[in-house]
């Protein structure tokens, strides 16, 4: 009842399969890419938080002088959910909403995404392929005040037939306080400018750039995750696409609603469960009398140097408005690694998802992926014995992998962040029984989560979005 | 794709038209509840907060001596949403999650609900028909300390496939601060034992006593709401059953997905757009100091008598665990009126909703009856001539009216609180085309937002309970 066809879903379908078709070659596309990341001058160092300009510790949290963009603030945690029921830690609070746009558009028929070669100073390798628009939602309600970003206006001018994906969807909910953006892609008919560092892309190009390391950023693949291609007969489609092997298995656990192990009724009432069952307490607490952190001229950190450390950057880089500025970023303590493990049940492929609690969550938990380990150096003896599903993924046999690649967190805020995204096919190994907090569903059903927002992490929405019915050939 | 068919949705179906084969008449159980109402001795008076007992002023705000509870605070309310964008008021915060659940269970074949006739100081008639149990978290969780409620048993140790519905439902947004409750219905097929003021009723009999005034509270009428019947072939279930007029339309409006007037997904993003286009900021405010509300001995009122008043009551009861005790409650300053208007467009019935926010929702807004009028004298010059559809419902003719009864609010907070829930048949002189934040939708769609918790407002659910399919002839 809720997966209509619309006119939309089509269009996504035709371009999640089109290599030929497309503006560009995605040979191309990659060349394009590293052209522009040489072209561009970039320089990021660490400053002590002294140097920080227009940035200030007051009323006990790392702030911005005009109160705006964002700020980093104590937090103190009590929950009832898992081994630890108390802690202190940073957080991120940035109350505004962002805004994730798209504009698509066909060419010669097919559906073409209008991607943004774009500059994030934490980014590992600079410039990645980012939306059309990533914009403030000041910068999107008052368009007539000040400089706005480049296409604005037809995000807001769009008539709402022609708004095809809208959603709110949560940020890292161990790093950001009840943060939200709003994923849009809109639709245009009308002839629009092509600026410099901006390429048309297929979503089957979009998909295939996202197999390699850190070429296709956080925001692209948040909006990329809530594409559906509504109810069509799949069995025909896969035949005379000549779909076979994971690509068409993918495709039908995305499409097929039947013989899912667990109705949707049944994961509701999971849902409940356990939002009913646990809860989360936040309070203030000064950033300077965080427990177990501190803070030196360059960084404010764990005791223990786990988790991530608060630093300070100061930023130059050529092709952006505001040429040079400092900013407070967040610094990974260590690698991490998320990734789903599927396996078929009554003939289709369903996922192993896990009801997950984050202190920044908007409604105490969201379902995570099968494994998500960001917050501690995960290939550790204790990690690999407690957390479930851990070593079986570490030690997969290269034929189960069906993507194993680094993909960088958002770069505005997160400095030199890349995590391991992994998806793996299991077999008779894996039992259907999981661990408590463990749910399987099918691919359709995580989409359809996806479009109630607040539902599926955007851990998850990140794997789901590097999902490919077809690779090149 | 999430209506799939439960072993539940058909006998919910069933007994939605079930007058015969109950095990009472609807005629003996009026009489019943009218005797457990005449041999309850109940009195209830107002006295001076002076007098309350384990309730105090403390930290700026009223609240019980244990903690526990709830408490009556001030809140200050900063928005952008409608013609007031800032305003104080008192507010119940009671962050403890409510249990309301229901015992359903066959006999003849026809499934029953199990209801107890509970008396709530707050009730104008004291005693109406409420779940099988009424919870706290406290309660249902710790269940082996202390005194527990009846039954509760069967719902701790519950089989999670005979839980039929289980849902965090949202109570008044202009009232209680981000409240829920979680609605549970539970399937057993034991025999249970039936406690002097407990009755089973069909739910066929439970939507015909809600035709009439305050004889279903609220809490029955929150869960009653949540029942859905899946998919199945409704027009041959139609002709078997003999249906016709607004009562087939109702039905079909429930269970067909065909024709609606706006895609399930068109909505959602209709949500996106005001969620991400509203904001509400609270921030707390000590009681004392509420802008624009008094307190004396025996009220804090709004300084225009508008609203309600925040009073003290002493209650003694007959047959309560706690013969005497004292509480704050909240007194209206006046009824209210709640409707739904809704139409026939593309052959099937829809639903005039709106976007509403109240200061005290979980997520900014959620979806409200076509009028709501709680918190103001409704029937004069000024909201005639704003409030879109109030004076088309006040001047409804009697044909149109689908149903016109008063309906209690939660007794155990709301002092004597009725308000009127109307829906009315309209017809060609309301246009398809709706003021902004309104939108059709059919009653399925509406019924799918339930279940996804936090979209549909109480005062919305409290109107849907009240649909009947079939009536008593």
């Amino acid at each position: 009842m809720i997966s209509k066809f619309h006119k939309s879903h089509q269009k996504f379908l035709e371009s999640a399969f089109a290599f030929n078709g497309a503006k560009h070659t995605t040979a191309f596309v990659k060349q394009w890419l590293k052209e522009q990341n040489e072209k561009v001058y970039v320089k990021v160092e660490k400053i002590p938080f002294s140097q920080l300009e227009k940035w200030e510790f007051r009323n006990g949290a790392l702030r911005h002088e005009s109160g705006k963009f964002f700020s980093i603030e104590g937090i103190q945690v009590e929950t009832n959910w898992g081994p630890v029921l108390s802690w202190e830690q940073p957080i991120i609070n940035q109350p505004e909403i962002g805004y994730l746009g798209f504009i698509v558009k066909e060419f010669n028929g097919v559906l073409h995404f209008l991607m943004q070669a774009k500059i994030e100073p934490g980014n590992i390798n600079y410039v990645q392929l980012s939306p059309t628009i990533q914009a403030t939602k000041s910068n999107y309600t008052r368009v007539h005040e000040g400089k706005s970003p480049l296409y604005l206006e037809y995000f807001v001018n769009t008539p709402p037939d022609e708004v095809w994906v809208d959603q709110l969807q949560s940020e890292q909910g161990a790093r950001f306080l009840k943060k939200r953006n709003r994923n849009i892609i809109i639709h245009v008919n009308e002839n629009i400018p092509e600026y410099e560092n901006f390429i048309w892309l297929t979503l089957a190009q979009i998909k295939e750039l996202a197999q390699f390391d850190n070429l296709v950023n956080m925001d692209t693949r948040t909006v990329i995750s809530g594409i559906t291609f509504g109810n069509f007969d799949v069995d025909s489609f896969m035949q005379s696409h000549q779909l076979s092997g994971i690509e068409s298995a993918l495709l039908k656990s995305a499409c097929n609603n039947e013989n899912e192990l667990n109705s949707f009724d049944y994961i509701l009432r999971f849902v409940t469960r356990h939002k009913a069952g646990y809860d989360i307490s936040i309070t203030s607490v000064a950033l300077d009398k965080v427990k177990n952190w501190q803070q030196d001229a360059y960084k404010i950190h764990h005791a223990e140097n786990k988790y991530f450390n608060v630093i300070a950057v100061r930023v130059e880089i050529g092709n952006r408005e505001v040429v040079q500025w400092t900013q407070p970023m967040i610094e990974p303590a260590q690698e991490g690694i998320c990734a789903f493990v599927c396996k078929e049940i009554n003939g289709i492929l369903h996922f192993a998802v896990q009801a997950k609690m984050e202190c920044g969550n908007f409604d105490v938990i969201e379902f995570a992926p099968t494994v998500q380990c960001l917050t501690g150096n995960y290939n550790n003896e204790n990690s690999l014995k407690t957390l479930p599903f851990l070593d079986y993924v570490l030690k997969a046999d290269t034929k189960q992998i069906i993507f194993d690649t680094y993909q960088s967190e958002e770069g505005g805020r997160f400095y030199r962040e890349q995590n391991r995204n992994v998806m793996v096919l299991a077999g008779d190994e894996i039992p259907v029984e999981l661990p408590e907090h463990f749910i399987w569903m099918t691919l359709q059903q995580l989409q359809t989560f996806i479009r109630f927002n607040n539902y599926i992490n955007v851990q998850a929405r990140s794997l789901i979005s590097a999902i490919r019915f077809k690779h090149e050939s």
